[in-house]
């Protein structure tokens, strides 16, 4: 019986340091009626700590590479600082929240990335969701924040991509429930033109998707958040919106991810 | 119906840097029967982080004040770095846990200390412990792990004393559970002369713990470990033990508080 519509949010790093934007976005969020989740990234001031820290970010072909002690500062930054305050922010809009990172009830088990040419360090891709202890804690009416860091199996804490934490949490969910998904960044939408904010695709189905990329419109950034988009709805959930900080609202124009 | 015993264990913070003895602990406490919850201190990553943060500590008489850099340390180190690598480490013994602040699920809500000679900034006192909350994840399995970070009712983030933060639980949860009470830390237990490692006083009761008070026996620092201590044996906590890293054995010696 799946009756109950559940509502899986990203929200961009970039979209959390606009404190303006971000409370705009929080305010929505809060609005929005029955279970919800929300992922989050990190933004820059992992990076801004680790430089302060000493540490050096190793970079491979603009890929950063999560070392020993970018994983240390993504903990502290990510499944911390930043976690802990939005949850305190919701419970402050009577909003009440819980703050997860993977590990936490084993709710997101993941395999550390293959070493092919590089190793790629602390990074991993999901491989199971704890469906039926998230739905233990939205049960309690309680709203679950993640930080976009999972476990493995023999318990080692790896940076995982928040667009993919969030469509796989949305995917596990939809076994339960009506399932939505949210992925709110600095953009309107999907651009046509990565130069004209304004050149937004309001839909975007499989067909339309491989012209997209045939025709290489879309930028590198966006190509991760498609394909997690369209793994997802080819995976039981309903519905996948792509927009800005105030995409909860439906009030202005975004992209839609249809069939 | 009380049927069931609830170990609430504190372990300090010098025995987590220290890695021989908080793996040691960590067996030990994996190898406990039944719910469990551990509250974990922080020790001196936090100002070695705010340190090279740049951070300024500002004390007074050898008090720490927590300005809005300190608690943004302390929310970064004891409840993301800390809280979450003890959680991931549970899981590699297989014991399924979940890294909690007092914020999640306002599961440990507190006041701000009152302003008297000293602001002491974002310190506070534990005013609630959601024992249904905390009660609905010990039913699931789920071994309970807080950084002694508490929330107000307003969302505001604030330090709190490790001690005092398991005593509250303990004194909480003992509405629903036979609940002990386990406060580790670097000394074998309450030492009769601190220059004398093995002066531990074996039992201490309310009438000992006065002629302690009376001769100035006991240093500062395990006052407030005593003070918490009966505390919760006033308020339902059944059973209390004071000790070091290998105190939940119970093979050598350590502190037991009766009334």
């Amino acid at each position: 019986m799946k009756n109950e519509l559940l509502k899986v949010v990203k929200i961009g790093g970039k979209l959390i340091e606009n404190e303006t934007k971000f409370s705009a976005f929080l305010e929505d969020f809060v609005a929005l009626e029955g279970p919800k989740i929300l992922v989050h990234g990190g933004g820059n001031l992992a990076t801004e700590i680790a430089g302060k820290l000493g540490y050096k970010t190793q970079m491979f072909e603009g890929r950063r590479i999560t070392d020993a002690d970018s994983i240390k500062v993504i903990t502290m930054v990510y499944g911390g600082f930043i976690n802990k305050n939005i949850v305190a922010k919701l419970q402050a809009l009577q909003n009440n929240a819980i703050g997860l990172s993977g590990a936490d009830g084993m709710s997101i088990t993941s395999k550390k990335r293959p070493v092919k040419e590089v190793d790629f360090g602390f990074v991993g891709d999901v491989e199971k969701v704890n469906s039926k202890f998230i739905d233990s804690l939205l049960k309690q009416d309680i709203t679950l924040v993640f930080s976009a860091i999972s476990c493995t199996k023999e318990g080692v804490l790896l940076n995982t991509n928040g667009d993919s934490v969030a469509a796989e949490i949305a995917k596990a969910m939809s076994s339960i429930y009506e399932t939505e998904l949210y992925l709110c960044f600095e953009k309107k939408g999907v651009l046509a033109d990565t130069k004209n904010e304004d050149s937004v695709i309001e839909e975007i189905n499989r067909e339309k998707y491989r012209e997209l990329l045939e025709g290489k419109i879309i930028n590198d950034g966006m190509l991760p958040k498609l394909h997690n988009s369209f793994h997802a709805l080819g995976n039981g959930v309903k519905n996948i919106f792509l927009g800005d900080f105030r995409l909860l609202k439906k009030e202005s124009v975004y992209t839609k991810i249809t069939n």
